[in-house]
């Protein structure tokens, strides 16, 4: 019986420091989008979380580990919001177009305090070579290509207009950030602009 | 004689703490394009310039004030490189090319340690509502009507295909911020893509 006992007790930490990590992370992947990677810290987490901070310093021991759990948190999220339902259009112009609406609703709605979390990161990290610059980079380079290889479909198949699908990608993400950080000022014209360049960049 | 040694002692003491002022914010506007207008403190400014703590909070006194006399040491030194020696060229076309140029190598060189100012504080600050926000926000548009009221002049001409001017200056300051960032991290294809951008939005 003991063993079974012990096992119970070890199954209810686990799960308890799950429930930790994740309420830990949802609250660091709003903080980020808001104040910036650099701005996470243990103490900041547990005043926000009220749980404690020798606990979750405890799950994640450094700040960039933290920094790290705290990219790949808002990764899954972002995934599960934007590129995920998309999946059930059809590869090229139509599943292009669901995921230009359903990274509207993220910026828009926001899904994160401070808007697009990789419009807040990549600007404050990209001069900061290491680790958490390179999992920002690789996550906006998986976007981009994701972009493009609906664009060649699109092209492929004539849904669109003949055009460069890596040249276009790069230019819907561009605007996407610069819509993404209108908004958050306030700007009317943002998502209106928005939709038009997406149009001229397709038609 | 007293006033004349009065005056003089005066005028050494303006000297000085004008010299001061303009060596703190060339400093601060490096930093704050490294690391954003929030790592900006009296201490971090005192020690990178072998300057006193003391007599750099005496000529701001507060953080606000000094991020934003950073914002505006930021604008005149841009305005110096990006945008005064554009104004020799003839309205239209062959300006914006040249204020796209002069842009290139703003970011390129880069004129500030960690690229574009405003790349890097638009993004930190877009989400805090404030006076920071908003001399950040009043640049970014005096920038794209600075950009549309070429454009508008290179399509009432017919030197450029039919568009419209303000919302391929978006585009345009789009493309801009999003290579200046890939160019911090070191993408090879961020120029290249930049330039193509700028043909496929005219032509």
């Amino acid at each position: 019986m003991q063993d079974a006992a012990g096992s119970e007790i070890t199954d209810k930490r686990l799960l308890r420091g799950a429930k930790t990590r994740q309420v830990v992370l949802r609250r660091a992947v709003d903080l980020a989008s808001l104040e910036g990677l650099g701005g996470l810290s243990f103490g900041r987490l547990a005043t926000d979380t009220g749980l404690s901070k020798a606990g979750i310093q405890t799950l994640f021991r450094t700040k960039e580990a933290l920094q790290l759990a705290t990219i790949d948190a808002a990764r899954r999220l972002f995934v599960d919001a934007v590129i995920r339902p998309a999946q059930s259009k059809p590869a090229g112009l139509q599943r292009f177009q669901a995921l230009m609406d359903n990274w509207i609703d993220y910026a828009e709605t926001p899904l994160f305090a401070g808007g697009c979390f990789w419009t807040a990161t990549l600007a404050e990290f990209d001069s900061i070579p290491g680790p958490v610059r390179d999992a920002l980079v690789a996550d906006k380079a998986e976007w981009v290509t994701t972009l493009a290889a609906d664009l060649q479909q699109a092209t492929a198949t004539g849904e669109v207009k003949p055009l460069d699908p890596a040249l276009v990608a790069f230019q819907t993400d561009a605007v996407l950030s610069s819509a993404n950080s209108a908004l958050r000022y306030g700007d009317p014209t943002a998502l209106p602009k928005l939709r038009r360049s997406l149009t001229t960049f397709l038609t």
